[in-house]
């Protein structure tokens, strides 16, 4: 049968399914049904009443917790809300507003601002830096990192770069796992602009696939080292742990950044909201609690990987190229005249990421890039998607040959 | 025995006594104990799971219970997180970044930007501004809201005036409610800047002592009758009916400007924590059922009222004059030297607001505001609190003889 009649064949069934966003599925958040009847107490471990105001940089309990996981001193971290976008984007309006330590000014003095953005990256992500006009320059991702030859070198000669985004583990879209190599480079690395700062969305430090979970080196750690631990932003969120709109965040860096952080906040917020804090404690307890339930996350979502990539090997070898992450929420394809190919699949019913958003500005210039989220789905509507998804890119293929 | 033998003795006890800041007390938050067991169901009304990404806007059963509350229609409701305050503060951050409906440009490039600040008033609206360089401008408040002669000439004249502060309705720390003529003249008076805005704090809507709850004329629908809606915006949370730590809150405005707040949300969470937004519409009910809750609270609250009226009343009639609020969280005590009086009752234990607080930049001129917040202490150390405290206003009004 030739790619056309199998279109034709696909819209014919008049599919609805939405590989767009990285959602849990229904049986990820079920795992935490727990949280519904807890915390059993509102007593905080220093025996504050986590019911009223106060406590700013949130409890000691849950920081605590959370530190060797995200690699950050429990002292160093702030708890924050149910989203760590938010911190990520109020840091930045913080630096916009108030001068940061190390900075000449207020970033919204700058005549320009430059980000680095590793490619594919996260659309939310490029979507902050657009909001405020920031400008970013694109880096390529490799195996093991964005190509630190070009981050160097861009970091080293412009003063207008202030910040690179990186997604360090199971990266967003890609599943690549920053080397360590990598990372010592991105602390050693010297800056043209004093307050230059690495955004280190560790969304997935702990959202491993396998039985041999990826090692990351601890980017604060080596940069405290070299002396500018003040260059490091460390984010992360039990969003993809307990519930996606329901959980809490962390932001994490420097002594300085830490402090500079709270007094910016203090004008924001009295406290966050604590109960939550100690569902969470409560429910994941420790280390070890919080790795047993991201196996029980591997085991729904385990599946669902391994379908995508089967498919795609028995649809489409030799047509296009895909990652096999060992972790996080996202599958990278790689095909020709990708646009195209999301069109398709869009009359056809399968709602994928517009293709360029793993870009800045959307613009994908190789046209190459879709992102793949396969979590939600059940494994059957899962297996169709990517069916369809695969008939559309032999479609293109075929119109192009 | 003269008020210096009585201070010493105060001395002599050791108090530790806080009247600082509004806090419910634990018998308050006990009220809400049943929202440790809630939801009972992650299902909003419209059938979407409440533990997943999204809803923006927040759930649409809450934005209509509290609709008639905050007088703003459901559809012109955004719901936060648990603080308002971080609502307001990122409304002004997000005018200094992003141009308001009417604006002619972003505020930060704004060459001078002026809040109009009725006093006394509350000290957290103050430190925003003054984060932001936001100069403020003391406005005197009457016992049916600002003078409004004042505001109407400053507003009509001064381009650079693009804000007001109002706590409407049990303003803290006064107590006052605006009147009718108040708000009418609020909503109707001529604005030199295209983007002038009433921040209005309705922090107190259903927080009544007395079983005649006060009435507000409703703003937005006033000034909607205007031809100039945009000019309000809503504040409010349930802080202080449910937990103050883990309550919602909520925006609500014209529908550009809601349109803006969104747009510009966007950019920083997937959405609000709606779990939580499930657990207060299940706890809350209806109007019937906010208000039933609040006569609770007025039951614990109110004799604490009535207790510091009581001992003002006996200890320093004719030296001091104080309000008597019919809701809310404070009492404002005007006495004579302000700040020796705080001094005084530091130094014996009874911690207050530091005098000045209730100003911008903590100035008073006249030396004379006390915010008194009776609701976090029990009984008993209360009317210790407010004797000692009056044995500080007579040792001052003494050595000034």
């Amino acid at each position: 049968m030739t790619a056309q009649s199998d279109y034709a064949a696909l819209v014919q069934q008049g599919l609805s399914l939405d590989l767009t966003r990285g959602k849990p599925s229904p049986r990820q958040l079920d795992l935490s049904d727990a949280l519904f009847r807890l915390p059993t107490s509102y007593r905080a471990a220093d025996g504050t009443d986590g019911r009223n105001y106060g406590n700013l940089q949130g409890l000691a309990e849950l920081r605590e917790l959370f530190a060797p996981l995200i690699q950050v001193p429990a002292g160093q971290i702030v708890v924050g809300g149910n989203a760590s976008l938010a911190l990520m984007h109020d840091t930045i309006v913080h630096a916009l507003l108030t001068p940061m330590p190390g900075a000449a000014r207020r970033w919204v003095e700058e005549p320009e601002i430059t980000f680095l953005c590793p490619v594919p990256g996260y659309d939310r992500h490029f979507t902050i830096c657009e909001r405020f006009g920031i400008k970013m320059v694109p880096v390529p991702m490799n195996a093991d990192g964005p190509d630190m030859d070009v981050v160097e070198r861009l970091v080293a000669e412009d003063a207008s770069v202030k910040g690179i985004w990186c997604v360090p583990k199971y990266s967003n879209p890609s599943g690549i796992v920053y080397s360590d190599e990598t990372v010592r480079r991105l602390a050693a690395m010297p800056a043209a602009a004093p307050d230059f700062r690495i955004f280190w969305d560790n969304a997935y430090a702990v959202h491993h696939l396998t039985d041999t979970p990826a090692e990351l080196a601890d980017l604060l750690a080596l940069s405290a080292a070299q002396g500018d631990a003040d260059r490091v932003f460390v984010y992360a969120s039990t969003s993809k742990v307990t519930l996606a709109g329901s959980g809490v965040s962390f932001f994490g860096s420097s002594p300085a950044n830490v402090e500079w952080f709270l007094r910016n906040t203090a004008k924001q917020s009295i406290g966050p909201d604590k109960i939550n804090q100690l569902r969470h404690v409560e429910f994941l307890r420790d280390g070890a609690g919080v790795a047993a339930h991201m196996r029980r996350h591997a085991e729904l979502i385990g599946p669902k990987f391994e379908l995508v990539d089967k498919v795609l090997t028995e649809q489409l070898g030799g047509l296009a190229t895909w990652t096999s992450p060992k972790g996080g929420y996202f599958i990278s394809l790689d095909v020709p005249h990708a646009a195209e190919v999301v069109a398709k699949a869009k009359a056809a019913g399968i709602a994928l990421t517009p293709a360029g958003a793993t870009h800045p500005y959307g613009d994908d210039p190789a046209d190459r890039t879709i992102r793949i989220a396969p979590t939600y789905p059940e494994l059957a509507e899962l297996e169709q998607a990517i069916n369809g998804l695969a008939v559309c890119v032999r479609l293109v293929a075929e119109e192009h040959a």
